[in-house]
């Protein structure tokens, strides 16, 4: 159809997006605007680079500059669109030179008075930021948030010097950070309001042996704990919290996910209750010919049916690609999501899909529930691990409805296998009865999986 | 009940039943008999105690002869039983003292003459062997046939003193055999009829980085070559082929697992066309009161409903434990198999669900078809190794019906789900969509599952 497409934000989003705009419409004109200096790099990656398990930030580089030029996608770097004015169809950019980075969205931003570009269809793919805390003190230096990699790289040599770190916040990029931090060698606290770390996500019993392998890294754990203020004069010198003071050099901020909805919410386009721009299965807005994607969208449960916001990379991109594909005219839909999840947490992986005990108990939906500790190859092989498996399923049809794990090894296909068993109706009696690779170097005789789900079943006495 | 049960086989099949008699039939009256000197070990382990990779053969031993007493099961060892007598229900013990081992079929087995002894409830779990070749030369000493632990002691000494091995059969044993006979530093051979590795169940694309990686590790390979004798005077000496003879000092014989269905046949049970002994879903044989499981009983293939015999310990052992439970007055159900299957091949993991490419265009089964090269990790995460996927579905349904794959991690969990997905009926949709956790550790941005089931829409134009 060779329209005129415009992409705000430079990241997975906005690059699915875009990819996908050029698929199908290859001799679209195509403008991409991001405020940063980069495009296509994995920000995910900047925890392990700080962490010394990746040796450079130069290798999360995705793709060199060329590579878009040759894609025919024009990618304006530095250039924040200050503005989108649904009713002329057009984006208007910030002047130049009026960019402010890694404020937490504390900062004014500037908003249009510069360049105006027309476009036929819109992609709004503008992010997120982590939240500012609320509390004195977030205008000293020394404050980090993580996300944009050339601040990163200036922070790595901040931390070069530095001695004391503290994480505020035990949310998923907070125990990558502190995980990091301590590989890194650096005095290490972490201060969360909450009884355990990722509370809001994982159950108790899941992360216990991640804090115990982070007591043997030698972190500082200060749960049911609040930050009350940031204390120095020019930079940080240390948090004050509700258990006292903790003296550090450094504090990275590791709060929620805020979506970056100021261009959308000033344009008019509808804004849900989590924060994020409303769409429909499409990604399409409420206003024709517009769309949004990644983390300044939200999107459905698959099964509580609230809507969800901040979710991760692979999310973003598969929405900014179902976004581009429909403003180029396609017609693809974008389901309902289960979110497996996982990660690297002290010397531990965990994981798991939809929701756990605690979330559902919190949200007071009824479940059954199995567990079981089983091993990822045969007992007697090198390097074999332990894993433990969750599962929760609703208690008449017992089809599964959430998960979670702990353990050494095999952590993320098992989520992505329980995300599509929750989202196809899978139900314990399957797993119970699924088979199972066993091969001493690779898998065991039994599943864990497998042995959760019977145990479940045994429980309700019908096994 | 507390009746009298007799399990004849001491293998996966064997135990898994009787500790499901018990659990159900605690003062059952349970009689194991067993021709070997051990039960409750993992053969499949031996390869690798070989190749050097698990430092000792005792670290595969399950559990101590006391496990079994404490739990009321009276297994006997180095007893083989000679006949069964359907209708006197009893079964009859050979004479002691008659026993040969590893014979691969080759020698007469004693029958009966020995105590009798009565069952109410008989599981017949007498596993396979493999085939001896059908060849001269096979009354030569220095031929290994891999299965018993106390055996494969021995032979590890003579393995000590070997400069070559001939690995007759790139069979899934041969494979392991192959790659740890490289590993312990062995000058080895394969020799086997068909063009490639594993011909009858992999497909060539996923085993050729196998062979490249063999040909790294020294290993010399005979395609497409028959063994058409064993040489030697006495002692083996060396392989005649179809292209020539291959010196050796050993030849580990790697032919098709046999059902050992002598004594199940003899005594009146139906036996099927792969040699295996029929039963119900319930692992009932024809005879009431007696059950079969593991691999002397033949399975329905979930898609095809054709038989299959010689699978896994893991199908071995949940097969037992059905036979077990029903015996016991349970009435549970072994559903068809989907058969994941999965294995460490050189410096590669390879494994699959259902069938691949060749065996389905051998069967004349109709199917679409996806590939994709993917990753196990972020592209610039230590350790990560690539993944590549083949999923085959049906035309219209578009139903997943089998999947091929290599790589260097997340093989078993990844053939779990999709033998999961074939038996639910998920389709190239389903798994187009699917979401995927995203952690640079432990997961790309992208799933190569996923991205092969788009590439398979994309292909037919529907995507």
């Amino acid at each position: 159809m060779a329209g005129r497409y415009v992409v705000v934000g430079g990241g997975a989003a906005g690059i699915g997006a875009a990819g996908a705009i050029k698929g199908l419409d290859p001799e679209a004109s195509l403008q991409v605007f991001t405020e940063y200096e980069d495009a296509a790099y994995s920000p995910c990656g900047i925890p392990y680079v700080h962490g010394r398990e990746i040796d450079s930030f130069e290798r999360l580089f995705l793709q060199g500059k060329e590579f878009y030029e040759e894609q025919g996608i024009d990618i304006h770097y530095e250039t924040r669109v200050g503005r989108i004015d649904l009713g002329a169809r057009e984006v208007e950019l910030a002047p130049s030179g009026e960019t402010p980075f890694d404020t937490g969205g504390r900062a004014e931003l500037p908003a249009g008075g510069g360049e105006r570009v027309p476009f036929d269809r819109l992609v709004v793919a503008t992010g997120f930021d982590y939240e500012a805390p609320d509390i004195p003190g977030t205008d000293l230096e020394g404050q980090y948030y993580v996300k944009n990699i050339r601040r990163a790289m200036e922070w790595d040599k901040v931390l070069d010097d530095a001695r004391s770190v503290v994480v505020l916040g035990a949310s998923p990029l907070g125990l990558e950070m502190i995980t990091s931090m301590a590989h890194r060698g650096l005095e290490t606290h972490v201060v969360d309001p909450h009884p355990w770390a990722l509370a809001e996500a994982a159950d108790p019993d899941i992360v216990e042996p991640v804090q115990e392998s982070w007591a043997e890294m030698g972190v500082q754990m200060h749960f049911n704990t609040k930050a009350e203020a940031l204390l120095g004069e020019g930079t940080v010198r240390a948090v004050q919290t509700s258990d006292g003071e903790i003296a550090c050099d450094v504090v990275v901020i590791c709060t929620h996910k805020r979506p970056n909805n100021r261009l959308a919410g000033e344009a008019g386009l509808k804004i849900g209750s989590t924060g994020g721009i409303v769409v429909d299965e499409g990604m399409r807005t409420t206003t024709e010919g517009v769309f949004a994607a990644g983390d300044v969208a939200e999107i459905p449960h698959g099964l509580t049916k609230l809507p969800l916001q901040g979710l991760s990379g692979s999310h973003a991109y598969a929405q900014g690609k179902i976004a581009g594909a429909n403003a180029a005219g396609g017609d693809r839909a974008y389901r309902p999501v289960y979110v497996p999840w996982g990660m690297v947490a002290g010397k531990w992986m965990i994981g798991g899909v939809s929701f756990g005990e605690s979330t559902a108990s919190a949200l007071g939906i009824p479940f059954v529930m199995g567990v079981a500790q089983g091993i990822s190859r045969a007992r007697y092989y090198p390097d074999m691990k332990p894993i433990k498996v969750k599962l929760l399923a609703e208690p008449d049809s017992l089809r599964l409805i959430g998960a979670q794990m702990v353990g050494g090894e095999g952590i993320k296909e098992r989520a992505d296998f329980l995300a599509m068993a929750a989202r196809t109706g899978i139900t314990l009696g399957d797993l119970a009865t699924m088979e199972n690779v066993y091969s001493p170097p690779i898998g065991a005789l039994g599943e864990p999986i497998s042995a959760a789900a019977q145990n479940a079943l045994s429980e309700q006495g019908l096994l």
